[in-house]
C-alpha cells in the first residue's frame, strides 16, 4: 500500500469558500476518547453548504475546518477510560458530542444542546481524514453484516428516524414523503419499515421518482409541477389516496426545506395530521397557510438532528427492514475527495449519496 | 313584562354586511332537540368579523343569519327521545352540532367535522334571539351556583380548554399569553389555574395589561413595542422569565392572530416548546422564522373550536379554580344588541366580554 | 348448489353451553343497514369460552345465540339511507356497533362504549350465519386483491394494531411477543411490518414456535420452559437481546393472558417499556412485581379491542406490508360449523386459525 | 453557639437495624462540587423502613449510613470547576446523582440510571449532617422567599410533580389521591394547583381526611371502610363523583402502596383512565382486577422518583401555587434527630412532615 499511515489526508473547507486537500495533525486520545480509522464517509447537503456559502443559519465556517460527520471506522487506539471499546472494533460515529452537563441533555434532548461539538461544523474538524479522535460514548459498534457504507448511512438514517419518531408513522396509515434526494429517499425506505402505507413520494425530477419506485415498488411518485401552485400540486397528490379526506395522509415528510413544497405538504395532509419538516432550508418561510392549518389543526413540527438513534437504526438494517445500500451512486478515495464534492454539488450529474472511502489497511499496533 | 313570549327578536347579519333587529319564528324541537329560552349570549370577534367582512376563510354570510354562538339558557320544551334534560335544566349550549357519522367525529376530532352545523354561522342559525332549538346531546347542565353569565363564557373558555390541553401546560413551567382581549384572558386565567409559572401576558395596550395584572396579580406583563422587530420584543419577554434558555417558557399560548405576534411567539418560546396558535388570523402568515423553529424544534400547533370542554369548563368554575365574572364589561338587553355590537366594534370603547342578555320571564307551560 | 338462498344456517351457542346448527330468520334492512351474505368467519378463541364457560367477565350467554364476529361478506341489499356502499360490494364486518351518543364515543373511543352492539356476544346475533343484517357504518369495503379469508383476518389484526399502536412500536426498537396463538401470530407478523427490531416471540409449544419462525424468519423463538420461574423465564429472554439493559425490549405484547406470562413480561422489558396486555385472562391476577415495576417506571397497558382500525388493516395487507393467509389452518363449510369449533376447540389438533366459508351463490336479485 | 462549625454530627442507621448519633468526617469538594451546610432535611418513609427492615426492595443497609435526602442548605464552599453555584447560595438538594453516562442518562430518564448515587441509601451518605458535599449540578438555588423548610419539601414534591406528570392531569378533571400521608397531602396540593376537579382524597384515619379538608377546601373526603371489599369503597368513591361514568375521576393517584388500595384505585378509576401508582410498598402485589382493566382500557403506571422536577417546585412555590409549609407537623434540631425518628416511626403521634433544623451558624470564612 503506498500511503503510510503516519499520513493524514484530509478535506477542508476554508474561510473564504475554498475546499482542499491538506494534511492534519493526528490526535491522541484523551479520556473517554479513542483513535479512529476513518473507513467511509458520506457527503451531506450541509458539507456543500458550508463549501458555497461559508455558513448554515448561525452556523459560520472562520478559519480551515475539515468537513464530514456521516462516517465510520475502526477503533485503532483507546484513550484512559474506555470499557465499552476495544481495538479493532468497527463502529459508526455519532457526530455531535453535546456538552451533558445542560438542562437539554439532562432531559434527554441532547440534540438540543447549546454547547455540541458537531464533526465537520467549525471549528470542531470532522470525519474526512484518515485519522480522528471521538468520544467513545458518541461510537455505536456495528455488527460484521453491516458494511462501512451502511456504517455512514447511519447518519441520514438517524435524521429520518428522529422525524418519523416525532411525526408518529403506524402500521397502514398514509405518508407523503416530499423531495427525492438522499433524505427522502430514506425517508421512504424508513416509511416502509414503519409500516405507512399508502406512500407517495413526490419530486420535480422523473429520474429521482423512477429511482425511488425501484427503491419501494408498493409507493407511487408524484412529478410536482411548477407551474401549479403549491394548493393545486397538492389536491393532485391528494387524489392518489383516493377520494376521501379520511384517506388523505396522516403524516407528511417534508424533505426538501423549499417553501413552495412546505406550502403543498400543509395542503396534502389530511385534516388532523401533521407536516414534519426533515429538510432544513431558508431562515424564514413564507406564504404559510395558517387558516387552513387552523381550521384542519394540522401540526407543524420540526427536527434538529436526533437522538438515541444509531442503535435502532442498526438494528434496522441488521434486521432486513431496508437496504440503505443501493443509495450509494458513487464512490472515491480519499484522496479524491475533492473531486467527490465536485459530483455531489453538480446537480447534472444526478448523484443520490456520494461516498468517501479509505481503503488503505492501518495495522492499529503501527499506531504509536 | 312588557315583552309577549311568543315574540322571538333576533339580532341578524345580512349578505350585505348590515346588522339588524328582526322578528325570528319560533321553532319545534325536533327528535332528541329541546327549545331553549336564550338567557345570555357573549359577542365574539367573530361575530364582528361575519358582519363587517360577511367572512371567515371558507364560511361566508350568504344571506340573513342570526348570530350569536357563545350562550346560555333555560330548556323550555323537550323534542322526542330526550332523556337526559328536563323542562326548567339550566344549560350552557355547545354550539357546534358535528355530524357524528365522519370519520373526525368517529376518532373524537368532532371539532374538525366537515358537516358540523354551527350556531351562528351561515346557514345556520344562532343564539342572539330569545328562542332557539338546539340539540339536547349538545347543551350542558350548569349548577345552581354557575350564573347565566358564566354559562356563556364557558364557550371561549372552550376554546382556551382545548388550546392548553393540546399544548400540555404543566405545574410550575412557564407560559407567554400573546393578547390580553377575551380569548387572551382566559388564557391567562386557564394558565393560572394549570400551574403554569411564571406567567407573562403581552398586548400593545397598557390598559389591557392592566386588567391583566388585576385579575392574575402573579402574572407579569410586557407591552409590545411597534418600533422593535418580533424578535427584539421577544428578547426582552425572555429576560422576564431570567436569564437561561432553560427558564425561557415551554409554551406559548398566540391569542391575536397577528403575524409579528406569532414571530415573537417564535422566538420566545424555549427551545423544544411549542407554539400554540389559538388565534385564529389571516389565510396566509409570512416570515414564519423556519431556521430557528429547525434548531430549536419548536412544534408549532393550531387549533378548531373544541372537543369534549363543557364539563372540564363548568368544573374549573363550580370548583373556584377561576372566576371569569370580571370580564364581562357590558351587558346589554336582547333589544338591544345592535348596540352591544357596536359597542364591541369599536376598539376605543375598551370593553372586554359584551354579553346580551334576556330578563323576560318565559314560562314553560305557555309555550305550545 | 344444493342450498336454498331462502336458508339461513346459522351457528348457536346455548344457555346450558351447547352448540348447535339451526335455521335463523333473516332479517330485513333498516335505515343505515344492509343486509350482508356472511362469506367467511374466523373462529375465536372467545366464542369457544362462550360455549365452555357461558360467559366472558361480565358477558353471560343467557339464550341462543349466534356466535360469530371475525366476519366478511357481499352487500345483497342496502336498507334506507345507506349512501357509501352499493349491492354487490365486499366488505369486512367492524362486528362492534357502538352507541354513538355517550361520551366514550364523543371522544373517539368507541371501543369503550357500554351500550356497544356485538355482533357473537349476546343478546346481539354474530356472523356466523348466511344472511346477517349490520350497520353500513361499521362495513369496510375491501379491495379485489383483498380475499374473503383475508377480510374475516382483519378483526383479529384489529386487535392487534389497536394494541401496537397504544404500545407504540418504533422502527428498529426491539418487541417480545408473548404467545404465538393467532393474535400472538399476527401481532408478530405487525410488529415485523412495523419495524421492531429484534423480535422474540415466545410459547410453551415449540410447534407453534416453529411456525412463527417460518412466517417472520427475521424473529427469534423462546420456549417458556414450565420449570423455571417467570423471572429465569425472563432472563432467558433477554440473553436473547444481548447483554444489555439497553438492548432489551422496549415492549411486550402479552398474547396469552396467563399470569406466569404477565410475570414473565414485567421482568422481560427494559426500564422505562411498556407490557401491552393484548390477552384477556382472568378476572383477577395475581403475583405482578409491582416493586420492579416502580423501580423501572415500566407502564402496564390493557386494550379492549379497537377503533379505527379497519382501513388500516386493509392498507396493510393491500399493501404487502403482511401476509396474513398462512395463518388459516382450517377451512369449514358454514354447515359444517359444529366440527369446525370442535377442532378449534381441541388444542391437541393444533389449529391455528379455523375458517368458516359459505361458497353458495347468493344473487341478489333473488333477495327479496 | 455552643456547636463548633468543625464538628459534623450525623444521624446513621446500622446495619443491625439500629439509628445513632454519629460524629461523621467533614469532606472536601471535588471537582464539580460544593461543600454544603445542611440547614433542613424532613424525613421520609423509606428512612424509617431502612431503619426498621434493614432495606427497601433490593436497596440494603450493609453498614453504617448517613441517612436523609430531603434537604436544603447553605453553599460554604466550592469545589473546583463550579461554575453556576456562589459561596452563601441557599440551595435545595437533588439527592440522587446519576451516572450521566448511560443510555438511560442520556434519553433523559435519570431517574432510572442503576449507577445512580442517591443520598441516603447505602453506600451513599445522606443529608442527616451538619456538612455534605454534593455535585453542584444537582443542587437548586432556591430565592429569597422560599424557606429551608420548603427547600426540604421540594423533594416530596418532587416526586409527586413526576408522578402527576406522567400521570396527566388536566384542567377541570377529576382526580382521586388515596391516602392522606404526606405524599397523598402533597399530592392534594399539586392537583389543586394543577386544577383538577373535583377533587376526592382517601383514608383510613379520620384526623388525616380532616387535615386534608383544611389544607384544600374544595376537595372531598373519603373514609375508606375496613369491612368494605376495595370494589365496594370504589363504588362509594365514585358516588362523590355522581352518577355517571363520566363524571368519575380520569387520574388516581395510588399514595399508599397498599394492595386494598391499589385495587380501590382500579376501581374507582373511569374508563379509560389512569392509575398512578406513587406509593411504592411491597414486592408483590395480588388481586389485580386485570379483566376490569382490559375492559376499561385503563392504564397502570409507576414511577419512580423524578426527573427535572425542582425548578418547576421552586416556581410553583415561590408563584404561591402551593402553601408546604403547614405540612411540618414536628422540627427538632440535628442533634435530636434520633428523637424525630422515633415521632415519625410512632404512627400514633400522627406526625405529617418531621424536620431536622440546624441553626448554628456557619462562617465560610471559617471552613477551610
Amino acid at each position: 500500500m503506498a500511503h503510510s499511515h503516519k499520513s493524514n489526508p484530509s478535506l477542508q473547507v476554508t474561510a473564504d469558500h475554498q475546499i482542499k486537500m491538506a494534511e492534519a495533525p493526528i490526535e491522541q486520545p484523551g479520556y473517554g476518547e479513542v483513535l479512529l480509522h476513518i473507513k467511509c464517509t458520506g457527503i451531506c447537503g450541509s458539507d456543500i453548504h458550508f463549501w458555497k456559502s461559508g455558513r448554515i443559519g448561525p452556523l459560520i465556517v472562520e478559519s480551515d475546518c475539515i468537513l464530514g460527520h456521516e462516517a465510520s471506522g475502526v477503533v485503532l487506539k483507546l484513550g484512559e477510560g474506555v470499557k465499552d471499546l476495544a481495538v479493532g472494533d468497527r463502529v459508526a460515529v455519532e457526530p455531535g458530542m453535546p456538552c451533558d452537563n445542560c438542562w437539554l441533555c439532562r432531559e434527554g434532548r441532547y440534540n438540543l444542546c447549546e454547547d455540541v461539538k458537531f464533526s465537520g461544523v467549525w471549528p470542531h474538524h470532522g470525519t474526512l481524514q484518515r485519522f480522528k479522535v471521538h468520544a467513545a460514548k458518541w461510537l455505536h459498534k456495528i455488527p460484521d453484516d453491516v458494511s462501512f457504507a451502511e456504517g455512514a448511512l447511519l447518519e441520514p438514517l438517524s435524521v429520518v428516524l428522529h422525524g418519523i419518531r416525532r411525526a408518529g408513522l403506524t402500521l397502514g396509515r398514509g405518508a407523503v414523503i416530499c423531495g427525492a434526494g438522499p433524505i427522502g429517499l430514506i425517508a421512504l425506505l424508513s416509511s416502509r419499515a414503519s409500516g405507512a402505507h399508502p406512500l407517495v413520494i413526490t419530486d420535480l425530477e422523473p429520474n429521482r421518482l423512477a429511482f425511488a419506485k425501484k427503491l419501494v415498488p408498493e409507493c407511487e411518485t408524484y412529478q410536482v409541477q411548477r407551474d401549479l401552485s403549491s394548493e393545486d400540486n397538492a389536491k393532485k397528490i391528494r387524489k392518489l389516496f383516493g377520494e376521501s379526506e379520511y384517506g388523505c395522509p396522516e403524516t407528511v415528510l417534508e424533505c426538501t426545506g423549499v417553501e413552495s413544497s412546505i406550502v403543498t405538504a400543509a395542503f396534502a395532509v389530511r385534516r388532523g395530521g401533521t407536516v414534519m419538516v426533515i429538510g432544513v432550508g431558508r431562515p424564514v418561510v413564507n406564504n404559510i397557510p395558517f387558516m387552513h392549518m387552523s381550521l384542519g389543526e394540522i401540526n407543524l413540527k420540526f427536527i434538529n438532528r436526533y437522538t438515541d438513534t444509531w442503535p435502532a437504526g442498526i438494528a434496522a438494517v441488521k434486521g432486513k427492514l431496508m437496504d440503505l445500500k443501493p443509495l450509494v451512486s458513487h464512490v472515491f478515495a480519499l484522496e479524491k475527495a475533492v473531486d467527490a464534492m465536485h459530483i455531489c454539488a453538480d446537480l447534472s450529474q444526478g448523484s443520490i449519496k456520494v461516498q468517501i472511502v479509505d481503503e488503505v489497511d492501518i495495522n492499529p499496533e503501527d499506531v504509536e
